[in-house]
């Protein structure tokens, strides 16, 4: 059967939005394009899948080529297929989510990028193709993940404090927690344990450092 | 910019796996296959993307065209692409699940079809390429958003008793639901309403119908 011939085939292309907090921020990695279509605005890092890898693989490479991340917390998104989403020709785009924790801190920009940078996710630029469309998506599953599993952990650092931890789901829930709730549920997971050390927090008492017990296991919460 | 020529496209395809309830089991309704490869077995609707449709209107075109299948809550699922899972070529599918109601009984095999047939999920044939691997992970799709969602309305007929509501929630879910706790929770939800008319069920006292009151709206449940 030769349909190859017969059915026209589509550009397929990973992109991926890739969170973490910073400076007290919900933040995304953008990059900055080099090229047309859309020469010098800012874009989520992406490009074609090669014909000998996963849709995974394609993610984790494109992410590390153009951005130098690598080693994180990656789950696919969402698949955008509007007929019109590229001026140049049809191109599907399977997009991903990642998380990167606080602490690391290894960026740099590709070849084919003029610059890569954090950027709050309530400061944003104008995005090339239906990027603003695939962020928001990407917001959304973060948000109702943070609800019903354990992805929150993904972006801490090595160690940090329980104040911090619910801080992090403050700012991607946009809304305050209980401080003794959320201390009672997320110690219930067993999640994470006590590193023995203590941080100091302003003016307060010092606070217990924590440490996520097996960082690649994100848990469903029931 | 001339990448057509310079990255090699793969096929991009859509699949669907359609659920309903039938004869009080959670069915899937497969075709089987009238040409290679995998001739002569079971496998998902579904087919090539054309280039001026969205992913959504290629997977209505395709249910339809191979099932006869019209105007059901469809959603996308998730994007399959390994490399080798399909013996022609490097094919990327799309995959695509529905849900409809038990009282709808078009059904027609596709030219390119054998034949079409509910299978229960506990019965289910041999699938070709990677279908187990889609139709499981609809499965567990479907089971999650049972708990946070009203998707389970989808499935129902016209009118229907609490108790044949429950019984779709229990099939899905795969485990039974306390009848008081249930019947308190979904009404509260308001979006059924009671008919007017009754059900005798067995030989206990006639249980009152209920129709759902917006049938294209599906709730998260906070």
């Amino acid at each position: 059967m030769s349909f190859s011939y017969e059915y026209p085939h589509p550009a397929v292309t990973v992109d991926i939005a890739i969170f973490s907090v910073r400076n007290d921020t919900l933040k995304v990695l953008l990059i900055k394009r080099a090229l047309e279509p859309f020469q010098g605005e800012w874009a989520l890092p992406g490009g074609f899948v090669a014909m000998d890898e996963s849709l995974e693989e394609a993610a984790r490479r494109e992410l590390e080529e153009e951005t130098g991340v690598s080693g994180v917390y990656l789950e696919q998104l969402y698949t955008f297929g509007q007929p019109d989403r590229d001026p140049r020709e049809r191109v599907i785009t399977v997009a991903h989510y990642a998380l990167i924790p606080s602490d690391r801190l290894e960026l740099r920009a590709a070849t084919d990028a003029e610059g890569v940078s954090w950027f709050g996710i309530d400061e944003l630029p104008e995005l090339a193709f239906d990027h603003a469309a695939i962020l928001r998506v990407a917001l959304q599953r973060l948000a109702a993940k943070l609800e019903y599993s354990t992805i929150a952990f993904q972006l801490m650092p090595e160690a940090f404090t329980l104040s911090e931890l619910q801080h992090v789901y403050e700012l991607i829930g946009r809304s305050p927690i209980d401080k003794r709730n959320f201390r009672k549920r997320v110690l219930a997971l067993g999640l994470i344990e006590e590193t023995g050390d203590e941080k100091r927090e302003g003016a307060h008492r010092p606070a217990k450092l924590y440490r996520v017990i097996d960082r690649d296991r994100v848990d469903v919460i029931k």
